[in-house]
């Protein structure tokens, strides 16, 4: 299994939970210090598990996202889209847009992609780094439907699967898959995973 | 020569000069949309320019810079950093800062690294996907040099070249490549290069 060979393992070594089991902190190599070895490596296991599906396109959201989207999508040989949040002067046009809420930041914000980039017979990939509530994937979901195209599934690095937003999609009937799956985890006694 | 084969050719076929000439839409390709062909082509083409200077580390700023750092990181082997904008939870501990004026989006914002991820030894490339004023550029080595590192340079995608930025950086003595060198650009002509 990768997840455990690779993911699970730095997270072990180099996490580190905070604020009463509620924050665990990875940016040594996944989301502020980005090992490459490891990304290339998590994008080769996005494509082992969703390289049949016929995926046209990858689709993620700023940030800390961006990263893990553009190594996965240069296994996959697909275009990488990113939804941008908040206003921007460079777009113009028609765009799509979904109300996203940040438990992280405590905020509600819009994210939004140009219309352009996401056609009906588009076959999207969704790619994060993080998945709990699933606020964001949800998002991004409401973004692909309202395009008219299909969502083969999410690939995330992370799923605190203490935490509902991942098997409630699966519930909804969306192929979920997780790199490293936290059971639990506390300030003290660390992380524990599925 | 790199760029005047591909970058340049995508910019003439795709880009859109928008306001007067002030922006230069490239989100087909570059920073909404990102072309991972051509992503990696430029990852290739930062690391045969600057992959003989002993480079230890990556840096560069979200969003729109993470995508072509981490795939320009996958050719130099070493790990990339982004500086955040704003505050964040998951950052604890000792962080170095630095103001940037965004021009695009009219306001003053602070970036920040992580100490820990920037060592007095490191050797560092910056990467970003545009330069123009070099604000972004200027925030970046500003936290380099606190940290006591090497800057050895910058890797930009589009310099606009009528824009004081660049050359102001390299009449300070850093070295700055750009895939594209942007001399005029308006409306109703289009695009010039240098």
């Amino acid at each position: 299994m990768f997840g455990v060979k690779l993911l699970e393992e730095r997270i072990r070594a180099e996490g580190k939970v905070r604020e009463n089991g509620s924050v665990l902190k990875v940016d040594s190599f996944l989301n502020h210090q980005m090992d490459m070895e490891l990304y290339d490596a998590m994008g080769a296991e996005f494509y082992r598990l969703f390289g049949g599906e016929g995926v046209t396109k990858l689709l993620t959201i700023e940030a800390s996202g961006i990263g893990i989207a553009c190594v996965a999508g240069l296994h996959f040989h697909v275009p990488v889209v990113f939804a941008k949040k908040g206003k921007t002067k460079n777009i113009d046009g028609d765009i799509y847009t979904a109300l996203v809420h940040s438990f992280t930041h405590g905020q509600l914000y819009e994210i939004m992609v140009a219309r352009e980039f996401i056609q009906p017979g588009d076959r999207v990939l969704l790619i994060d780094d993080f998945l709990a509530k699933g606020a964001a994937l949800e998002g991004l979901i409401h973004i692909v439907e309202q395009a008219g195209a299909t969502v083969v599934g999410a690939g995330v690095c992370v799923e605190k699967a203490f935490q509902p937003g991942g098997d409630a999609l699966r519930q909804k009937g969306y192929r979920i898959e997780a790199l490293a799956r936290i059971k639990s985890m506390s300030d003290e006694d660390g992380v524990e995973f599925c």
